[in-house]
């Protein structure tokens, strides 16, 4: 047994209802570590370039990190992976909660699951074991009602109509999601409806008391740079973003909304609707809200709020400033396991088509009341409006035709979370690139002018808009983000001054590997490398990384960032050159033999 | 009857038979002036956004100019235009040769030719009458061979077997060509095999003895500064062209080529296989080029040489630096009728498929033999690979899917020119908003910095590479260019330090009217907004303006600009502006009512 791990993954049938447990081998954990690593290197091994993402012939896996059960600090976080059925790419979620620690503490490392039920059923993780159980009473189910006696990964009736942006919920009120990609849907096209885990097992590790101690220390420094993040959750930084230029705003049109920021902030949910906080596994940041609407047309809200980028989908891109509104989008999306971020983002498309005469019955800029009906529509299907825009913003785009392709805003399918690469050239070429469409996670390069980030990889203080610098720092980033998502540790550990030195002497004290920062972050290139083969067997290449033209050309002339626009070109040429990939954007065969890729 | 002109279009129906013409208001020629203007206008009522390029409602316009007939230097061009059967878009090609003035000489401005016959037939004008012809004996006849006594535009066995790239072709050995956007297509979707002008008939000019004093001054200065053209033709900027980055090497790969530079420029030309030189029309520059091949495998060719674009797009772009097979290559296009720039792209394009494995049986890098095989096929259709060819980059590319998508280097489905917008960013924005596609006649702004162009428009001399003034200057070249293009003016006189100041004192001696440069440049800019309303119609708009990836993001590492890549997004978001352009990149409200366009 390898310490930190239980070297023991389910492979689950579901058409056969066959489980059988693999081991795994040290030098493969060394090499990807678990989570979205890992996850990877199964997937990129066992299924081929033609697999329909909502066939049986998809994998899906779940994994948790090396750092599960233990005392390190945001390790309670599993990431969910497969073809992606709203790109038709690469498709991962990163996913907090409390569901990673109990997986471990039921024995296992990960789930790879293939195939389909002929009826809804259920998985139950007890003693390093699965079990498949009946869920037919249980589908159509809300994630808020669903109670299956453990901690537990579920997906609502949007997951169950196969929708692509269909989320995998876990945690209290559904608050935690496993969001981008559409993996709920991949869930419901296997009838699973939920995985439930139960147990305490714990997996060996290499030096213990080593590890407390070090994690003791660190402790302070994570709750001392973190508490406006634990006081106003996520949200806290929204009017800051809007001052920068860095919030979308009105389908990503404007640049500049103050009052509305101010009317939707983390501090003025702090002082409205919020009752309390809640953490993941292992959190002290405990960044999550708890909200409760108690009047006027959204009274009934409670439970998990809505945290930045579902303020922004929901509100800036909307303009909805009613902060109320907005909890309850959110906890429709939760209660139907649907994305946030493509949901919000596909209204404020619908509703920039509804301005423009192309749909009718259309949501309206700033109108709660007409969002809400929209996403009950999307999840439910029950008119023509809620089952086009029920498919996101580039298939109803395409299916619009015309105008309607001018204001779709995704990269690869993927909707653009909240962060405007007007603001942040370091975006631009993260959005572009990253495997799964665009992904704030995977870049967030966009913040080392602030004074985050990582010394060890000796980045200063670049200028902001500046795009000489962004197109490396971005591959740099990319590459510690995967290491992150493999580790399973939450990024805002970033924002508490932890860094790759500290994250090296944990992994030393859980595995007893000797591992430098050095081969971290060639562990991330590694991984980075591999999800673009992933995509390139399935015919993406440079010519998928790019940008909508309104965020390309469109200066917003207001706001914090009113002129700059990211010269994507050049981000991306010094981004390929960095990284050592060919003139179509796919890793070269020198890179290939570097990284044990060959 | 209006000065300059005689007030008579023929309107065409193939269909019929019928033949009936138009008289046109003094208001609608002094707003487009003739060639590209007034056709466009004429289209743009006439035609609807659903007709099919190559279906009978597709209406072919050939338009002379004002000067046409006249003394005004190089004023023998014809404008032909039609909805593109190469981009869906709006088609347009512009052509010297003697058959401007022969159709002004037989009575007319211009045709408007709608509904196809059921047969081949030509048109034969005369006493500005237009008469329908028996062309079954000539359809199938190579361009060289027919003879209907008169001057004429012809289509060879591409525009009959409606080939994308067909072109219409004119002048002895059919050396000139309306080559860009397919409209020999259009011709053979009609079985309209040419069209023959014979006639002396002159309109009336409101002021000859002052028109012809003025162009006797401007003589010496055209000839003098025109003398390099006049000795090597166009070919003679193509080693400095070289030298700077502006030639496109290996489909846009590479940046330097020296040495094959200096073998198929045009003073090797002279050296080698030139046997005289030939002008258009009134023109005093005489560019043509005459040449034979008397020996070795491309003995035989013999009439019109290769101009600048085909010496790149068969010679550098396929790696040939063998002057002789460019020079049959070329004599091939012209027989066949094919557009030299788009065909030898699509061999070129063949040549990487054929280097990644992609197709089989295609030409290779610097094979002229084989690229003679493959212009063969393409023209005849005699193979598999020949038939996917003759589609074109774009459509090939689609075809063959994948990684040819990364190397299908068009814009809007019309192959780039032989102009790098790495080398000069005006040529960057010029191609991405062009109606036509990739075009570098409609944005001669790459030139500025070279000493050409007009200094009444208050432009210096830019740094070459300098994105922050070239999506300005763009839109007033591509004004300016219209203007030419309606005129019917060869762009060369830019050259020859023609500006406009001459160009409205010959316009006011022609037609009596009071026009001033700044309304010239409005008129321009009428018909730069115009054309953006016809593509709009079909469903264009700022999505569609845009380079492909390998322009934007491939650094080609040597040369004379060997890291520069344009910042298109800026380029465009200026350019937007200035033009007035909505978010969508279409004119709006305030623009169209300034230009009479509401």
């Amino acid at each position: 047994m390898t310490f930190g791990y239980h070297d023991r993954i389910a492979r689950v049938d579901l058409t056969t209802g066959q489980v059988t447990y693999l081991a795994l081998e040290e030098r493969v954990l060394r090499q990807y570590l678990g989570g979205t690593g890992l996850a990877l290197r199964l997937l990129y091994d066992e299924t081929g370039a033609e697999v329909d993402p909502l066939g049986p012939g998809n994998l899906l896996a779940f994994m948790v990190g090396p750092f599960a059960g233990t005392r390190v600090p945001t390790s309670d976080r599993f990431a969910v992976a497969g073809r992606s059925p709203l790109t038709g790419a690469w498709g991962e979620s990163d996913c907090g909660g409390r569901w990673a620690g109990a997986l471990k503490g039921a024995g296992l490392d990960g789930l790879l699951i293939g195939g389909a039920a002929s009826s809804p059923v259920y998985l139950e993780v007890e003693d390093g074991q699965v079990q498949l159980r009946d869920a037919s009473a249980y589908w159509g189910v809300d994630t808020y009602d669903l109670d299956l006696g453990g901690e537990m990964v579920c997906i609502g009736i949007a997951g169950e109509r196969l929708l692509p942006h269909a989320a995998i919920m876990t945690g209290r009120s559904a608050g935690r999601a496993a969001g981008r990609t559409g993996l709920g849907a991949v869930m419901g096209s296997k009838k699973l409806k939920a995985i439930v885990a139960r147990g305490r097992a714990r997996a060996p590790l290499y030096d213990a008391d080593g590890l407390a101690a070090s994690v003791r220390e660190a402790m302070p420094k994570i709750r001392e740079n973190t508490k406006r993040m634990h006081d106003y959750g996520t949200g806290g930084g929204l009017e800051t973003f809007e001052r920068v230029g860095n919030l979308p705003i009105q389908n990503w049109r404007k640049g500049s909304w103050p009052e509305g920021a101010a009317k939707i902030s983390g501090p003025h949910m702090a002082e409205t609707i919020l009752t309390g906080n809640y953490a993941c596994g292992g959190c002290p940041i405990a960044c999550g809200r708890e909200v409760e609407v108690t009047s006027g047309p959204f009274a009934g809200v409670k439970g998990a709020g809505p945290e930045y980028e579902t303020l922004g989908s929901f509100g800036s891109m909307c303009l909805i400033d009613d902060i109320e509104a907005i909890a309850k989008l959110n906890e429709l999306c939760n209660r139907y396991g649907l994305d946030t971020i493509s949901v919000g983002c596909t209204v404020a498309f619908a509703m920039e088509a509804q301005e423009k005469g192309l749909i009718e019955g259309g949501p309206t800029w700033g109108d709660g009341e007409s969002a809400v009906r929209l996403v009950h529509e999307i999840a439910q299907g029950s008119t023509a409006l809620g089952r086009l825009m029920s498919q996101g913003v580039r298939r109803a785009a395409e299916a619009l035709g015309g105008r309607a392709l001018e204001f779709a805003i995704h990269v690869k399918g993927m909707e653009l979370p909240m962060h405007d690469p007007r603001a942040y050239s370091g975006m631009a070429v993260g959005y572009a690139t990253s495997a799964r469409g665009a992904c704030h996670l995977q870049s967030l390069a966009s913040f080392p002018s602030r004074g985050v980030g990582m010394p060890e990889l000796g980045f200063g203080d670049p200028e902001r808009t500046d795009d000489a610098v962004h197109g490396v720092i971005n591959a740099r980033y990319q590459d510690m983000m995967c290491l992150y998502d493999s580790l399973k540790l939450c990024k805002f550990t970033q924002f508490a001054k932890v860094n790759l030195t500290d994250i090296a002497n944990w992994l030393q004290r859980v595995t007893g590997w000797d591992v430098t920062v050095d081969e971290l972050m060639q562990t991330g290139e590694r991984i980075s490398n591999l999800k673009r083969l992933y995509n390139a067997r399935l015919g993406l290449s440079r010519k998928d990384d790019t940008l909508p033209p309104r965020i390309l050309t469109h200066r917003r002339g207001e706001g914090g960032t009113p002129d700059h626009l990211p010269h994507l070109g050049r981000l991306l040429a010094d981004y390929y050159a960095f990284r050592g990939w060919d003139e179509e954007g796919i890793p070269a065969p020198a890179k290939l033999r570097e990284l044990g890729l060959a």
